[in-house]
């Protein structure tokens, strides 16, 4: 199988050095060679650490449509252009593998169609936690569940700044300084610790679970940089943890569904809990399976590469190439399920007996955990106290 | 697609209400109606809690080689007779999907074999970790790596009295009699808490993995019903959990494999440390992906349904049938590998330079957590001291 390769950044240089690497392995499970025979670059002239060896590096798109490929890797990046240059080689009967979540919450239904309609295949396992096989987790593992709930640790960045600042009691710009260092975050963190990464992945994982289009807009976002420390020790003090999800539910009665990215705070019993520094985990419920969870690198040159290179070997083992396309379009609406919430008020609330544990209770200061209350309920616990901040608690 | 159902115990009836549960959801998702059409059983008069309207019960197999179906579902358990029926399925071109650990340890290469003849499938996701879609995700998720190691909480019973003796602080013979009462495990709980039970699951996940042939014997096996709480508790202040794991290594200097199931400590840092009760657990590492985990019920009727019936939408959605089938057989060693234990001697050891972590120091009682040593120095450390007991530490 031949394959050009599109963009030769941190993952496309992970794709081309998994390939080298597993060549042999690759070729007696799939009983033929994967062969790069092109990659698509800005800048030809920059130095690369990878062996390109027989492959033809070139700057011009024409080049990679008029050769003799049968699948494209896309890695590079970009929404509506790279949307166009997609479109056009599934419509050649090219087959597709990328990791382009941001290009894929916005186009997927529509390149889905396109591809059924060429017979060909679009993938996009390492769009969505990395390494993680979890996009075939839910179409091929737990397709006989009904899904009704999804919950993901699905960024990286964010989740190692949460558990520096919970396990090492850093403040928020302590911890990001740090993610920096590392290059777990880049210069301008927004999308990582303001939730956008992690809201196209949550809509691409719902889309799939429940059988029904979204749109970016319809996944209500909050994110980590306002956190508190303060927060996290006295949660923890009370035995949970905050991480930053996707969450997504299936509200049967109507068959409505509610999507967001917000902090949560876990009961320690819950297996995302323990889902810790650049670790990313999807935690699924379903009728039959009851819960599963998926756990593993969300990021990285070579684990990114390892989702990438499992759909290139699933293709090229596939004779039949159907993409989901989901039948109808999600209701949204906000999710009114009633939760346990971590409160910080600046004086005791009106709704006392809506508390189920006192934290704190100081002249300015009042921190509890309350009963399950619906959101309504939250917006009237502290009616005459100043409202500061609540967490919503999954148990 | 028209199914005949081997059994109707915990596992059968589960498939018969997931399949009823959910039939339009399966309908939709592959394009075609799922219909038991044949159920065998012993007892055709016996009472069943499951609708069978429209169904042939039978007590005759020969009903089941006449009827014009296109695939069998096996949870009827049995080794060589219902190899025999297997295999005659699939020599007649009908898929086979089985939850048959105890079989397919013994058979599963002969019978893929079979199955890769006629050109049909055996899907056995069922058979290894009750609904967590495991096999699946190492065969198509996790395919591009070379895999060097699968770690797993395979058997929900062991985990289930081993987190109530290390939580609660029961013994042994409390927390079987408790799995007992909760029907977690059998009156005679041999296969479960010896190991037999993990041992076919390891096995199998292995095989998968490494791309080789294991038979039975290959795999030894410690179980957990020589443990004392006093251990559990000792270990757990020096900050380990104790887990009965499967555990298989690929040795890439010599392409050789160490695989067993015994009792393991777990730091707390190990994702399989936070893996509860009845719940299973599969940690795999591999050189693209690192580390990746896949969590769920183990056991339970729909749960296991779960997997079953999503082999079944698998297999009907495929148009080409291939069979994993693996290159060699695989050449099985010791585990050699330096590893920390916890030790317990009834007095201090000799190579005390070899103790890391000293937890108790009586005249009678040595404990301690060991650097890392190979299984020879193990042997060495108490040379002048008797020997009680040692597990070994994965971190």
């Amino acid at each position: 199988m031949n394959i050009a390769l599109l963009g030769l950044g941190t993952v496309g240089s992970g794709v081309v050095e998994l390939l080298q690497l597993n060549q042999t392995h690759i070729s007696q499970a799939i009983g033929e060679q994967l062969t790069i025979t092109h990659v698509y670059v800005n800048n030809v002239n920059k130095e690369r650490s990878v062996d390109l060896t027989g492959i033809t590096v070139t700057d011009n798109i024409e080049t990679i449509y008029e050769s003799d490929i049968d699948l494209v890797i896309e890695v590079m990046g970009g929404i509506e252009g790279t949307r166009d240059i997609i479109a056009k080689f599934l419509t050649k009967g090219i087959h597709v593998v990328t990791a382009n979540k941001d290009m894929l919450a916005a186009h997927i239904d529509e390149l889905s169609q396109i591809a059924n309609q060429h017979s060909v295949t679009l993938a996009y396992e390492a769009s969505t936690a990395g390494g993680i096989p979890v996009i075939r987790g839910i179409q091929t593992g737990l397709n006989s569940n009904r899904i009704n709930q999804v919950l993901g640790i699905l960024n990286g960045t964010s989740n190692y700044i949460l558990t520096r600042m919970s396990q090492d009691g850093w403040d928020y710009q302590t911890a990001l300084t740090k993610a920096q260092e590392l290059g777990y975050a880049e210069a301008d963190p927004t999308n990582d610790v303001e939730g956008y990464d992690a809201q196209r992945k949550i809509l691409l994982l719902s889309r799939l679970a429940y059988n029904k289009s979204l749109n970016l807009e319809d996944v209500s976002v909050r994110g980590i940089s306002r956190i508190e420390v303060q927060d996290l020790a006295q949660a923890a003090q009370a035995g949970y943890t905050m991480k930053l999800l996707g969450t997504s539910r299936l509200n049967e009665a109507d068959n409505s569904v509610s999507i967001n990215v917000e902090p949560v705070l876990l009961a320690s019993s819950h297996q995302l809990a323990h889902v810790n520094d650049a670790m990313n985990s999807v935690f699924v419920k379903g009728n039959g399976v009851g819960e599963a969870m998926f756990y593993g690198p969300g990021a990285g040159g070579l684990a990114t590469a390892s989702a990438v290179v499992s759909d290139v070997m699933n293709i090229a083992t596939q004779s039949q190439h159907f993409n989901f396309l989901p039948t109808e379009k999600a209701r949204v609406v906000a999710d009114t399920t009633a939760k346990a919430y971590y409160i910080r008020l600046q004086a005791a609330p009106t709704k006392a007996d809506w508390v189920e544990t006192e934290l704190v209770n100081d002249s300015d200061r009042f921190v509890a955990v309350s009963q399950a209350i619906t959101p309504t309920e939250l917006a009237e616990i502290s009616q005459d106290a100043a409202f500061v901040v609540a967490y919503p608690i999954e148990a």
